[in-house]
């Protein structure tokens, strides 16, 4: 781990420089397999399920009953954790629904809104080395709770063909409509585009390695939209003597395993805390299963000694970090000031990991600094809001004047007429009214 | 304007096509744009601007001082009127803040949000045949309300290198931090990497040509987001007798001066409704000074008649229009059953002018389609919400097992033991308790 201490202000943005991420040269692929889909449909997403899941599939999606068949072999241990982590996160995304507002701006105009589901969206779950049953959860609940019509969940099948009893457990639980077994480009180009099996949708959620990745950005071209920009995953932790240096490590390194390039910064004002913290790290190190990967990733990473409290916050909220745990004498500071971060652990026993799985927050958050402009995936990230508004006769005369006004001046003159022909309608009424 | 008697359902795709958009021809004009203000800076924004606007600026920035001056000479009545405009749409914007949620998912473990302001955005505002000076209000107001810092306007120079009064006096109420004299893809390049003068922003907002359209589409791979795809304006009447005719011809019109690309669809259940509110059409369109555009955009326009509400209500949903009017013996069945639209008008007293400059709602709306899966711009358009948790040792004993057996079977150990270290030092610590 690369360590600075009191690094000079100017240096920060080059300290908290983010591997550069380029999918664009994936581009000619992932075009490449969405025409194919477009041409051939399930055809072509079999093909390339075969090519490069190495798997020979009949039919993509998998019927309710193989579904409820799979999981039902889900180990139990399994199913009661994912029955708790499931409680918890539809607890914290429910209380994100949200009524929406009414406002008389003058007498006689009315203004609302009203939050409704968007109809069709597609899961995206990634297998590769395991099965993320957790983000089934994170995307799934708050798509129930929204009331998406239809939910379609894709995920690449194993080698016999099949998805991960727990995939389908959750899947159920979350009331995904339709599961098919198809990872990939693939998966992507037929949420977007439709194929016999798979239903196009209107957004796109979910993780996935570069090529997912890029085919989601290709999505966006065709008039899908995606929750948010990918990048791999970071965490800052802050820490000083109040924190355990061995649990601080074990996060740090919780984080690392994700990939190689997963980054990790540790901020302190304390120096001895941080090599605290780097002598429990390797300690623990050693002993997990990937440390390979870890090790890695923990070799670009840092650890930043700045003595001032104020300095910190800064480099914080410059770094606008994916996960941030604050394990700190000042924790109150550091929230108050907190202007960018994806999801926030607080204090000794608030581990990424409960965040990742069971706390109640959604795990999938903006990284590589887009926590400057987006949110996590939340309940809103499955609604869109519709505007509403009702002028009567006195609403219409209070502010169409106004209205004749501002249209005029943006030269726009039928707009001014259709707010003229109703004053001169109302007018006319009147002068009839005091003659009868 | 073509004419669909209750058409077959298996038409109504094709009866509702939108006008193809493309604006990838346009990337290389972009790309070189965007390279040539990355090297140059406000040097090639300049070139640009002589090349594209006509004239030639020594600063591309606004001083405070002249846009103070600038708005000084905007016309008594147009200020009332913006006035007017900017408490509407104030009320009904701040009415949309929300405090975050809090929720104790078990014992021991709480999570919560808080919404915080995206730090630094961009406005565009349109120059062309005339100064948008509603979309100033639009734009600036909820970025004000949420608590920006930075609020960045671009606008094209007229032929003066100046700015609108109008735009000046709108930018100021609204709070707008810095305001440069620069329009179409240079002004996107410069709010996306930064130039001496032009801020980097990290959202752009605004409306444009489709070279703005397209360099906000490059904007977002450099790591920029934006309010949402553009496309041409669009509306939808729904109406049948109790609507007044000549109001609804006059929207229709409304909407079609926008530019010959513009969409309006007129859905009825009556045809004598449709017949009549045609000839009103005809009537007015002849009086207008934009009457060249708007006929154009009549032209490609359609009148489809559905003899059953229920079917309407369909094809209001599968075409989801940016832009819908409603004036209709069962309104409350429209409301009731809407899930695609951006904004509604309700009777005969709301036109559509109304939304667009002064009833309270936003005019920045989704178009082509897109109001299927996003929201018009408004409040939280200009936040983000950041989670946090805090569990305490009841709250990681409650939940911990769970979040170990789930991060076992996805094979990520260091997820687990970040829990364990933890469960194994509280129950060490109840050991030692229970020994002394």
């Amino acid at each position: 781990m690369k360590t600075y201490v009191n690094p000079e202000r100017e240096s920060w943005p080059e300290i908290l420089k983010r591997p550069v991420q380029s999918t664009e040269a994936l581009e000619n692929t992932v075009r490449e397999i969405f025409e194919a889909v477009k041409e051939e449909g399930d055809q072509a997403v079999k093909e390339f399920t075969k090519r490069f899941d190495g798997v020979r599939l009949s039919k993509v999606r998998l019927s309710p009953e193989a579904c409820a068949k799979l999981a039902s072999r889900c180990p139990e241990t399994l199913s009661r954790a994912i029955d708790l982590a499931y409680e918890n996160i539809y607890k914290f995304h429910l209380a994100q629904k949200g009524t929406g507002v009414r406002v008389t701006t003058r007498p006689g105009v009315e203004c609302w809104s009203e939050k409704k589901a968007i109809e069709k969206v597609g899961i995206y779950i990634p297998g590769g080395t395991a099965p993320l049953l957790s983000t089934v959860l994170m995307l799934g609940i708050p798509a129930q709770i929204a009331g998406c019509r239809e939910i379609v969940l894709c995920s690449p099948p194993d080698k016999k063909g099949e998805l991960h009893p727990a995939i389908c457990y959750a899947a159920l639980k979350c009331g995904v409509t339709t599961v098919c077994r198809v990872g990939g480009v693939q998966a992507i180009a037929g949420l977007t585009l439709g194929t016999e099996e798979i239903p196009a949708v209107y957004k796109i959620f979910g993780p996935g390695n570069q090529y997912v990745t890029q085919a989601k950005q290709w999505a966006t071209r065709l008039g899908v939209s995606i929750d948010m920009p990918a990048g791999p995953s970071e965490l800052m932790v802050v820490a000083d003597h109040t924190a355990d240096p061995e649990f601080m490590a074990a996060d740090l390194l919780s984080q690392a395993e994700h990939g190689t390039d997963s980054q990790v910064v540790l901020l302190t004002d304390q120096a001895e805390t941080g090599q605290e913290i780097l002598s429990a790290l390797d300690d623990q190190l050693s002993r997990l299963p990937r440390k390979d990967i870890a090790k890695e990733a923990i070799r670009h990473s840092r650890l930043v000694v700045l003595p001032k409290v104020s300095d910190m916050v800064d480099m914080v909220n410059m770094y606008a970090p994916e996960h941030l745990i604050i394990c700190h004498r000042n924790e109150d500071i550091f929230i108050s000031e907190l202007r960018n971060a994806g999801s926030v652990f607080l204090g000794n026993y608030s581990p990424e990991s409960a965040g990742d799985y069971a706390s109640g927050t959604n795990h999938t958050l903006p990284t590589n600094g887009y926590a400057r402009q987006y949110s996590g995936v939340n309940l809103d990230s499955f609604l869109k809001s519709i505007t509403f508004q009702r002028l009567d006769e006195e609403g219409i005369q209070n502010i169409g004047p106004a209205i004749e006004v501002m249209a005029e001046a943006e030269g726009l003159q039928a707009h001014r007429n259709a707010v003229t022909v109703r004053l001169n309608a109302l007018a006319d009424k009147r002068i009839l009214a005091e003659r009868s």
